[in-house]
């Protein structure tokens, strides 16, 4: 049997709590964060606002916002259990535990939407050998695919991660705007931004790519370019067209 | 019984035949195109190659690439049925028969890829109040979803489309670009990619914004623009953040 202790009280630690909830080799033993009121999310028998009152667990998951980690990692310094973070962007080094480690869900979390874990790639990083190994065990747990991905990389693939769902979801946002804009429903769109992401669970991007700037045709963009009034939309349209432009000419 | 002839063989025609396979009251009676090779994709009992040989029918439908479609419609102009194409981006009028229309499915269609017609947005424009209605029947045996949108607006809606689609694509592209990089594989994407289109389904893309451009956090955006090499990457990033950042701080 596992025991965890989860620092933090928001959507990560939320969907973890919730995923190990179901394995029997794991129990979460503890729930400690700052926000009092979030306790009702977690049906942990401990939970405490105290982080001088945390208690022995054989893995200790950090999933607060990435520039509280050090902070919160401190109150963890006498422990000699497995200290980890949860985050894609922070170094492993920013836990100062001799025995430090990380574990990345790479997925993007929303309060009261259930995850199905199993799909979620896991990413893990350790200092010790016996540490990843522990993580691996954890892991697969609730996932099916688990991964060993260093710092570097990891910073790398949570930048891919930021293009992928936060910088998509601001071009649903411009889609949503035009709807509004003509008075239609962006119940419109949402097929269809629905079908795209499937799409891309087969294919490649590369081969999925459709499109004017696909098919060089001026006429459209010129079209399309007229119709738009705000400035950052034009700006917009003009790069990504330009970009996917520039990559299948690279491609001949 | 509804009479239909395709025009067009490529995939939208391809998958409205498939479509009006189901419904009793509809029938198609021709499909037309250029391309032979194409015909053992349609199950019709009449094909035909030569566009002077096209027979009656209660509805012609035009669904070929958006530039070929004033120089087909000049091969229906003797018919009395309704003629429609099937373009987001071009205006109704570009088929000069009388009795004209537009039946615009809002979706993006894959080859040899099924797509359940019943939730795809049908957009439906005619010139006669009565082949409006015509429309509105057949897009209603295939859908549940039929919109009455004007030329003006469904060319602005196209353009939302593109955003969500092509554009977003593209930045797909980029994720699996970064992936390739660090020697990952872009399967560690797909999950994320799929939940961000999921999460859109029901909540507003403006409340289900994140990262750091939405909490204003600088220090991850530098760390994220040292990580990129990669030109036009760079310029998406910086335009990017700056159209999130500006879209909230609009909001304050």
């Amino acid at each position: 049997m596992l025991s965890i202790a989860i620092i933090g009280t928001g959507n990560v630690a939320e969907h973890l709590f919730n995923a190990f909830l179901q394995p029997q080799k794991v129990r979460v033993v503890q729930v400690v964060g700052r926000n009092k009121g979030r306790f009702t999310k977690f049906s942990s028998e401990a939970t405490t606002d105290d982080f001088t009152q945390i208690g022995d667990a054989d893995i200790y998951i950090i999933a607060v916002a990435d520039d509280a980690i050090a902070e919160i990692a401190q109150f963890l310094s006498q422990k000699n259990g497995l200290v980890v973070h949860t985050s894609g962007s922070t170094n492993m080094n920013t836990i100062q535990n001799e025995n430090r480690g990380v574990f990345y869900p790479l997925q993007t979390f929303t309060e009261g939407k259930p995850v199905n874990f199993d799909s979620i790639p896991i990413c893990i990083e350790a200092q010790h050998d016996s540490s990843l190994k522990l993580l691996h065990n954890l892991a697969s747990l609730i996932s099916k695919k688990v991964h060993e991905i260093d710092s570097q990389k990891r910073k790398k693939l949570h930048l891919a991660a930021v293009f992928a769902n936060n910088f998509t979801n601001h071009l649903y946002g411009i889609g949503e705007a035009i709807c509004q804009e003509i008075g239609v429903s962006f119940d419109l769109l949402r097929p269809l931004i629905l079908e795209t992401a499937e799409k891309v669970q087969t294919l490649s991007p590369r081969d999925a790519q459709t499109g004017p700037a696909r098919r060089g045709d001026a006429k459209s963009m010129e079209n399309h370019l007229n119709l738009l009034k705000n400035k950052k939309q034009i700006e917009l349209y003009t790069l990504l067209s330009e970009a996917i432009k520039s990559t299948y000419e690279e491609k001949l």
